[in-house]
């Protein structure tokens, strides 16, 4: 009988119920991260005196041959890892050896832990693929400042703009993601090892240890809070939500643009599919699967929050069933960032397409009405209705036009109060338009050149951010190695 | 290049484009049915003269053979199993005859036809396993019909009721979740085959034939909307959702139950769990994890409904990211269901302290203001009022208390006005407060007898229901097995 | 202090803690419906000789005055409408008479009564509105058997099709909508009356005669399921979204549809907005709600079944924080179906733009590939490698296209194995195509012809089920009527 | 004809439409919100010399008179109160001044700072809400420093804790959450307005002006982004979700604690409900309705997520749906949070009932092996193993029987090893559990008065952060206000 169950009860689950309570899939998520715990467990274990240097040698040594092994030679028949792994060291270095590794702790402060550190690692890694998605538009955006465009409002054309100004849109948004991570992982990177099952133990620990062995940023401090929080999972799961929306809407336009409706730009061959029936489609496959992923990575976050809604304190099996969601979330989420990158890079953009589309709808409708207002001092409320109005017969109108309708509603010519043919026809230029928007976070080019000066500035201090945390885990990584060296 | 891109595209997406796009894993789920809907096609396509008989027995010998070799024969660097099967086709009977499988057809049809054969049997399967849960209430609640146990409303102790009565306010709710599996049923097993990509096809295909060969009710008349719907998955998985809520509450009652604070069943060692550090620990962690796989499955719910939001019609590659939520909720009700069943059909019941329980709370005192009503005529709301003031003391009340409190309330003594000692005394008995509930629906062992007799001929009626179903199929199968074997 | 609190307990909560708790806004849905409850309550009572036929009398005609004041005459400060109800009724006819109209009974039945009488209302109502949206659909559709529009998968032309095929795709959904509500309706008919708070009552009461005198088609069993489950409120909100999903793809095509872009459909000025700033903006806002609000009720079931979620047996106060989302969602699905007809109604459609789009984008290439299957005996596989490959060019390959690459493929050329020039034209010609596509479900004019006449079928059963179910209940209303008359 | 509809289109909604339209009664929220937007704008065209002094002076007063009058003022048939507000201002102060005030803007820019201010205040409010919470959590901690309760692990006996140790884990969690709203603050707190339509304008507006006079942190750049992400929104509300969870946890608690079963404590008579048919019943509503509440703001965080998901740029009428969304949530965490905070001030907690279910259940086990770990030097899995066959006997074991099956499992006695009476009786009893738990977080009295300490320096930054918050709020308030009177 196992050596978990052999105490307290007397019968074996069978194979069904086996599969149903076994993590052990999962658990391929947390392999490395288990070893980890472990490694820093029993140094920090020899260095208070509770292990012999003895013990604490051949774990270390039976840690590292059960590494070497991987996960795939642990005993499945085990319901999570940690207990499998512990069972193999025990069957490597014996009871009386390898059953001290469990001293002073619990899987529960264990297996947090590990989700912990590596969620750390997925944060980091998602952290720069966002970087490389905002770079990917600042690079195209840069080639674009005077790519004039349709703007659009409700879908309809609304007024002309460019698409660098479109695409820095994005790239403002994919900044604030990778804040929020940030925050997630601050959040996320604290040590709940030395809680125990939750009221930490009798036995002389030093949690500071461990803490700066494993490169956490500090302890939690309440043992019981320790154990039973999955906040940071919660969290990180919401700053995946609030990204992949982004992505949906970037994804939603690439589907639109490469329809031929829109005719804006040709996806990359890698980038798309065909049918296997309609021998002349080319299918915006990528761009619609990073869509829906959308609703996986959404439907994961309900089921964490739902598992965790209103389980007592502390520990509950259903945490264990909470966990998977976060590897699948994360997974969906990274490669749906590089999904939208590649696709960014690979795409060929069809200038004259999106010019020739910003002569419809006429969208400069609201810079006629601007210019009105300027020329003629009107307020914009009356030059909105005669432009309106104007608008009724489906394309841009003449001066003649507009004098007639201010005629019938404000008893006067717009022409006898300032407004020249050289005003409505500068006013009706989309390229001229776009020029006049040069205030803060508008489409001219010189503005948007500004913008992304701004944005790369951000960039800068992102990927320093990157570098100190790589620093923080890599010099501790380091200490814990050295340390396990020293004492195996 | 693959037989599908060879034609419209260029180059081949990278590995980790191909990871994103691939549903080869989700389609371990519908290779069977694939190769079932293939044979059916096929023999079809011969009926109708569109393929030659040689062509025809080709085809459905490389089927078989393709069947034996199993779904991990196949290359993988196809996206989906059925191109991936039709490639293997291709390589083992040639282009010139393999290429002739997929004619007057689409994969949108395809694997549309292949999810709802395949949802078919899980429904059947749940239905099934629903019934030995309902089974297994029953049996237990046949035992304990006089097992007098506490009632709550708000967690708090109410009236006393019955086991039986209790385990039968569950076991009629399943019964609801079959009844809505059944409607979940009729709509899914329909047949798209014939839409081909939305537009149906120019070839003399016969819907009504691959209808009968497949076993289904009828087809689906549009072909637009056969390629476009999952609305039978989000009906499915509503039900697994309304199914899991109920097995949630169920689970969070043994949970309680099995508390040191209740104490009132004890879960077999093999629905039970030990701790890793707290060697006392007997923990009901299947129960737990029941509860918990609520929001995995309504998280999955929340991802269909969400992948579908607003895609336009028809076919959309986003459906593809449905379809491996749906089995994932398909296993995990169907395994929570069966979980349920085995706690229940193993777990002690301790009736003893069930009984003891009902002593404690006052629980009587609804029974106490009923029979103040009839024997004294004065009405509910001041008997409830007089009752309430004398629960504030914590203990059930003596008839001179009563007097008492009623002189104070209402100016006259209960005992003035026809209450005995001797009804005091039966209204405070537990048992007495059961028999006396014998009312349609209530906790009277008299008609909790009634009420399970009921629900038998209910699972009576099922179970004739389910070998209708499977009669059908059955039939359907022998009548495809006889004429592949007569094509080939 | 109220007629509620005044026995147990001793303080009465502040304002803050009032208004957390109270439902009476919410009940505003089922103050009728309460009075409906309370007078087949009361009339049993009176036939059972519960209560005295004076104060079943006086009971009726308090109800009476309070129905006609209405809800806002109740004291407010009660914590939902059956207590207040009952307090203002106490007030009327005295603690004498008015107490006793709730012997026998508790909130817990009486809630449950209420919400399943007015979901009942509701879910007919929203019957036969889904019923008139599918109307909408069928007369535009009758009108557009040979308007040629494209067909569209993954947002890109297709296969052409005719919008009479492309409306009929949605009516068949909407069909099968109707007959999930039913399923739910047929299980939200039933009577928890008699229930009381779950361990039903000693008091004689009839279950049968307030079933029949409150329209119910049968009793809920068991009296703590009556109580406990909502699985009636969830599976109405299942069926609503599933309907939503179907709108929500509805609303996205008018939206493309009326775009620039597409320009296919000019919405009603009733159903479109414009914009504040820009004066030449017409915007779908109506459509772009209805996919929002999907959003809306979607979240409503997320709330609902999180409520639920793991809450023991038998009633918890949660229950009451479920039912403003029922209401909230039942008015969103309906006004949002009827907003759906409205558009469909009203809207212009532009035959020549659909026409013309249809000639964009080479749709006829699967016709292409099947023709030359046809003509020349290929396989399909081939056929589609061949067509794909002229597909790179951009537009419509001729013969001699054809010829260089089947050539270059296959080794022979199209033309001498039997394609000629008059097929090639025939298969490129979109309404050749659409004649072609005359099988079960395609859009050849013919055939959507028969579609419709199926759909009207369809459409003549539920309105005489409907009519069915609305007699049940006007008769049962009349004799609950001519009851109460008789008895006050 | 209404302002904005009278230019471009013809006909007016019916009133079925309008109700499904309008946005007037969530508009409440940000009345007063839009005034000040009003102001500062105004002000800023005047600086700016886009409108003259008259007219600035003439649109300021026409506001003071909108606020006094209020919302309730204004013409109810307008789609939202931008409009409304307008509509009113132009009928005060005639077109020709009125028509001004929308010069350079639209509503998609001021409805998004609009909610931006509103949702700032509430986020404040929240902080010092969940401060107070934290508090009051803290205030009971330091009264049970030393009252021993059961901790739990699967809502089982697991070992003795205190009743501090217990709400300083939860105390804990909720430092967490004031971080993460801290968080969604700063990205809420940011100035979208001169963005207009999403193009910005060309009236050379100054966007830092109105940033600073409205007090926000900074603008948001470009200006498509700044009406089109609604990604603070979603961040707000996932901080709720996450609030929630841990509030239902702790109600579930509550709940339990106050059951029959656990009696640890008693609500108070405001903070519980009594029930219509059992008069003795106290009930936990307020708890209940808490942990309900958390489906109510979680369904309501689904709504949003579902409603921004894959809407391309810019804005589309989707986003109006998702307000009230927010206001909802915003309204329910908030009094969530503060129901939670009067419960835990007012209960009255039941110490001896907590200490002596502190003794049931052999939760010392870790404890006793632990013991035998440093007493007898055997590993702690085999001592695991011999304290678990002891506790199937269901009570504390002696040192005999210990012994005894040491014997049976090592083949020696741990008493000839080094374990004493003294060491098992020690082991054994609760206090002494917990005093020797002292390590960072665990339950010693020394540590949990440590603890308490620390979230108490937390509490000054959190409050610090605050007044600073206040303090820039109020300046720019100052000099909004003090600006507006100089120009009217």
């Amino acid at each position: 009988m196992n050596i978990l169950r052999r105490g307290r009860l007397s019968i074996e689950p069978d194979e069904d119920i086996m599969r149903f309570t076994s993590s052990m899939k999962a658990d391929q998520r947390i392999f490395n991260a288990d070893i980890e715990v472990d490694r820093a467990h029993v140094v920090m274990l020899r260095e208070q005196d509770i292990i012999s240097a003895d013990d604490c040698s051949a774990i270390l040594s039976g840690l590292d041959r059960i590494k070497r092994e991987g996960i795939s030679a642990l005993d499945t028949s085990y319901e999570d890892v940690h207990i499998a792994l512990e069972a193999r060291l025990i069957e490597l270095a014996g009871e009386d050896t390898g059953g001290r590794m469990h001293s002073a702790r619990s899987r529960n402060d264990e297996v947090a832990t590990c989700i912990r550190l590596s969620l750390r690692e997925e944060l980091i890694d998602l952290m720069e693929e966002v970087h490389d998605l905002i770079t990917a538009l600042l690079d195209t955006a840069t080639e674009h400042h005077e790519t004039i465009m349709p703007g659009y409002t409700h879908t309809q054309h609304a007024q002309p703009t460019t698409l660098a100004h479109h695409l820095l849109a994005h790239a403002n948004a994919y900044i604030r993601d990778i804040a929020r991570i940030k925050g997630a992982y601050e959040r996320t990177n604290r040590n709940p090892l030395g809680a125990a099952a939750f009221a930490s133990t009798g036995f002389p620990v030093n949690r500071k240890r461990t803490t700066e062995l494993l490169g956490f940023d500090s302890a939690i401090e309440n043992s019981m809070d320790s154990v039973s929080t999955r906040d940071f999972m919660i969290e990180s799961m919401s700053c995946y939500a609030n990204l992949m929306i982004s992505l949906s809407r970037l994804a939603e336009e690439l589907i639109l643009w490469s329809s031929s409706e829109f005719d804006f730009i040709e996806l990359d061959d890698r980038y798309s599919s065909t049918s296997s029936i309609m021998p002349q489609k080319k299918n915006p496959d990528i761009a619609e699967l990073v869509r829906a992923k959308t609703g996986t990575v959404i439907g994961a976050l309900m089921s964490v929050l739902m598992i965790c809604k209103a389980i007592p304190y502390s520990y509950n099996r259903d945490l264990q069933e909470a966990t998977p969601h976060l590897w699948r979330a994360t997974d969906t989420v990274r490669s749906s960032v590089r999904m939208a990158c590649g696709i960014i890079r690979t795409m060929k953009i069809k200038k004259e397409n999106m010019e020739h589309a910003s002569g419809i709808g006429f969208m400069t409708a609201t810079e006629l009405a601007d210019t009105i207002v300027r020329s003629t001092g009107i307020p914009f409320r009356t030059a909105h209705h005669i432009v309106g109005s104007s608008a009724k017969a489906g394309k841009a109108p003449s001066l003649a036009d507009l004098d007639r309708l201010s005629s019938e509603i404000t008893g006067r010519k717009l022409s006898d109060m300032g407004l020249s043919e050289e005003n409505v026809k500068e006013a009706l230029d989309p390229a001229e338009n776009i020029r006049k928007r040069a205030v803060t976070g508008g489409p001219a080019p010189e503005e948007t050149r500004r913008q992304i000066a701004v944005l790369k500035e951000g960039l800068v201090h992102i990927e320093n951010d990157i570098k100190l945390i790589h620093k923080k885990i890599d010099t501790a990584s380091g200490e814990l190695e050295r340390t396990c060296q020293r004492y195996s």
